[in-house]
C-alpha cells in the first residue's frame, strides 16, 4: 500500500475519538483524594440515561466478560435454575459463566443469525417448568449481528416467571435507547470498547431496586465483582471499593459530553442510518447478509462469505486496502465476516468500507461495477437528509 | 447532520496526524538548555532530503508569509531589480513583499490556472534586460493548483542571468522530491501547515552556499528574519537566535519519522495517486478542472464552478456533508473551489470528498449518477495497485 494507515471496522474494539484520548491523558489523580469522588459521581449519574437506568451506573475495572460475570455471580447461586437465551457466541458465554458457578443452565438455543421471539421464550419457560432465578438475554449478539427484541422478551419473563431479567448490552449500549423499566430489565451490563467509544477495560453495570435486593440476598462467594461492595462505596462516599481505571473514567466523562452534545436520540438514529446504508448496499455486491432486516443490529452487520473467493475478502481488505473487519466466531468461523459500525462512526466510514469492498472484490476476480454499493448507501443517506 | 465531525480538505491548514499531536505534547523544555540543541540539530539535518538541500534547513517561528519575507529581505535591497513569476495569488504575494522593501519588481504575469514555461521566462528576462538580483517563482501555486516547471525555470535563470533563483515551496514541500542543486534553486522556503502535516507557525528556509554569500552581503535592514543570525546560531551552538516554537519542532521530528518510514519517494508517489484520483473522477460530475493534467499540482486541485448551481457546492458540502473545501482567491473568488489532498491524506480521503460531492450535487438538483466519480477514482487506485 502507498499509505500506512489501518482503519478499524471490527465490532469492538472500535476507534476512540481524539477528544476522548485527550481526556484520558489528564494528569493522574490519586483515587482516594477529593477529586475522584466528584468524577465518579458525575460519570455514574450521567450514564443513567445512556443505560435507561433509574440508579447510578456502577463502574468496575474489567472487560465485558467481567461485566457478564458480575451479572451472574451477584444473583445466581449453586443449584439455581437459570434460563439462557443463546442466539450466538455471547449468549453461549452467559451460559458458560452460569455453569462455571454451578447453576442448572437451561439453554434456549436459537439458530445463529436469528433472534428469539417472545413466543419462543414463553413456550420454553412453560415447557421447562422450573423456578428460574434469572433469565439471561443478549441485546446485541455481536457474533451474528442481531438485536433480540428485549422489550418483548422482558414482558414474557415478567408474565411467566419471578426471575430477574438480565441483559448483556455490551455491543449496543451507547447506540440504542434502552429503558430498563419499560423493557423490564433488572440488570443491564456493558463494556467500554464498543459503542461507548472507549478503549477496553471498563465494565458497566446498571441495576434496579429489585435486582439490588436479590444481590443483597445472594450468598455466592465473590469479592472483586461483589456489587454490594460497589453500591456501598458509591452510596457512602462516591468511591469504588477497588482501584478504579482512572483514565478510562476521565474518558467516560468525555463520552458523556459527546453523547449529550449529539443527543441520545440522534446517536441512535445515526446508528440506524449506518445500518441501513450497509444493508441496502452490500447485496449490490452479491454478498448475502446473514440476518433479516427486522432482526438486524444497528451496530454490527454480518456478511456471508461461505462460497469460494469471497473468503479471501477479509484478507485482501486488510492487506491491500487497510480495512480491518472481523471474521466469524465459533460455528460461523470462515462462514461470515462482520463489519462494526458503532460508536465513533460516521456515514463516511460506511462508505469507506464499501469502496474498499468494491475494490477488494475486483482484486479477487469477483468484481461488480465500481460504485454500485456506495451509490446505494449514498441514496440511503440522501433519503435520511430529505426527512 | 446526524454527526458532528468536520473533514478538512483545504489546501492548508491540513489535518495533523495523531502521532504528531502526541509528539507536540511532550513536556516543554527550556530552549536554552541541553536538550533543545540536539532536537534542533536533528530536525534541521533530517529535513535536508525533504528539501533536497545540501545544508541544514533553518527553522523560524512564523507563518508561510514569514518564510517568503525571509527569502526577500535577506537578498533584495532597495532599488534592486527582481523578476517575479506571477501565476496566482502567491506569486503576487512575493511581488508585493519585494515592492514593500523598495525593489524594482518586474512581474511576469501568467494567466491564472496556467504555468510559466522556460521559454516565457527566457523571453521575459531578455526583453526586460535588467541586472536581476533574484528571480522568484512559486513551486505550487496554491490559488490555482499548478506546479510550475521549477527545473526548467531554474535552468533558464542560470543560463540568462546571475540572479538567485528563489522558490516558494510552501504548499508542496513534503509531497514532492525537490533537488536544489539539480533544479538550480538557491533558496527554497516552506511552511509547516501544508504537506508537512503540522499546525501553522513554523517557517522553513533552505539555502545553498551561493545564497549564503549573497545573504551575508545583503544590507537590507532586518532583525527577526535575518538569516545570518539563524545560520550563526545554528553553526555555533545548534540554536535559534530567537525563541523557537518548541512544540512544533517536536512535531517536525515526528513528521521526519513518518516521511522516512513511508519513504520520500513513496510519499511523492502517493500524492501523484491522489491527484490522478481527483482529476480522473471530477469530470464525471461534469465539473471542469481549472488546470491541464501536465500543469496540475499533486497537492491541490481547483474545480471550476462559475456556472449557476455549482456555486452552492462548497456551502452544501460543509453544511450537509461536513466536508470543508476552499473557495477561490482574488480574481478566482466565486469561480472555483479547491480541494487540498496533501500531507496526511490517503486515497480514502479522496473517495470521501467525492462521495460528498456526488451527494451535494444531488441536493442542488445537478446530480449525476451516484458512484460515477468514486468509481473512476477507484479504477485509478486499482491500476496503481496493479503496477
Amino acid at each position: 500500500m502507498l499509505f500506512d494507515e489501518r482503519f478499524l471496522f471490527t465490532p469492538g474494539p472500535t476507534p476512540v475519538p481524539e477528544r476522548v484520548k485527550v481526556a484520558m491523558n489528564q494528569p493522574m489523580i490519586g483515587h482516594r483524594g477529593e477529586e475522584f469522588p466528584r468524577l465518579l459521581e458525575e460519570v455514574s449519574r450521567r450514564l443513567m440515561p445512556v443505560f435507561g437506568s433509574k440508579s447510578p451506573v456502577m463502574l468496575i475495572s474489567g472487560s465485558g466478560t467481567a461485566a457478564l460475570e458480575t451479572a451472574v455471580v451477584n444473583v445466581v447461586e449453586e443449584g439455581d435454575h437459570v434460563a439462557v437465551i443463546v442466539t450466538g457466541a455471547f449468549g453461549e458465554r452467559f451460559a458458560a459463566i452460569c455453569e462455571a458457578f454451578g447453576a442448572n443452565v437451561h439453554r434456549l438455543e436459537i439458530e445463529w443469525g436469528k433472534t428469539c421471539s417472545a413466543e419462543e421464550l414463553t413456550l420454553f419457560l412453560k415447557k421447562t417448568d422450573k423456578v428460574f432465578k434469572a433469565v439471561f438475554a443478549t441485546y446485541c449478539e455481536t457474533s451474528t449481528g442481531v438485536f433480540n427484541p428485549i422489550k418483548e422478551l422482558g414482558e414474557a419473563v415478567k408474565q411467566h416467571t419471578d426471575a430477574l431479567f438480565i441483559v448483556d448490552g455490551v455491543s449496543c449500549i451507547g447506540a440504542v435507547r434502552p429503558d430498563m423499566a419499560e423493557q423490564n430489565i433488572d440488570i443491564l451490563v456493558a463494556g467500554s470498547q464498543k459503542a461507548l467509544m472507549l478503549p477496553p477495560g471498563l465494565a458497566f453495570i446498571a441495576t434496579n431496586d429489585r435486582a439490588k435486593a436479590a444481590i443483597q440476598k445472594c450468598r455466592t462467594k465473590r469479592f472483586y465483582l461483589d456489587l454490594n461492595r460497589y453500591h456501598a462505596s458509591f452510596e457512602k462516599e462516591a468511591q469504588t471499593p477497588f482501584t478504579p481505571a482512572v483514565s478510562l473514567i476521565y474518558g467516560a466523562l468525555e463520552v458523556c459530553n459527546m453523547l449529550e452534545e449529539e443527543g441520545l436520540d440522534q446517536v441512535a438514529e445515526r446508528h440506524l442510518l449506518l445500518k441501513e446504508m450497509v444493508r441496502k448496499s452490500v447485496p449490490a455486491l452479491q454478498l448475502p447478509l446473514l440476518t433479516s432486516d427486522e432482526n438486524a443490529s444497528s451496530t454490527v452487520t454480518a456478511i456471508v462469505t461461505d462460497t469460494g473467493p469471497a473468503k479471501q475478502l477479509k484478507k485482501i481488505l486488510a492487506e491491500q486496502f487497510g480495512i480491518v473487519v472481523a471474521g466469524g466466531q465459533k460455528k460461523l468461523k470462515g462462514e461470515i465476516f462482520r463489519i462494526g459500525h458503532m460508536g465513533y462512526c460516521t456515514p463516511y466510514d460506511v462508505l469507506k468500507v464499501l469502496t474498499g469492498m468494491e475494490m477488494a472484490l475486483q482484486q479477487i476476480g469477483e468484481g461488480k461495477k465500481l460504485g454500485v454499493a456506495t451509490a446505494k448507501a449514498q441514496e440511503v443517506w440522501l433519503r435520511q437528509l430529505a426527512k
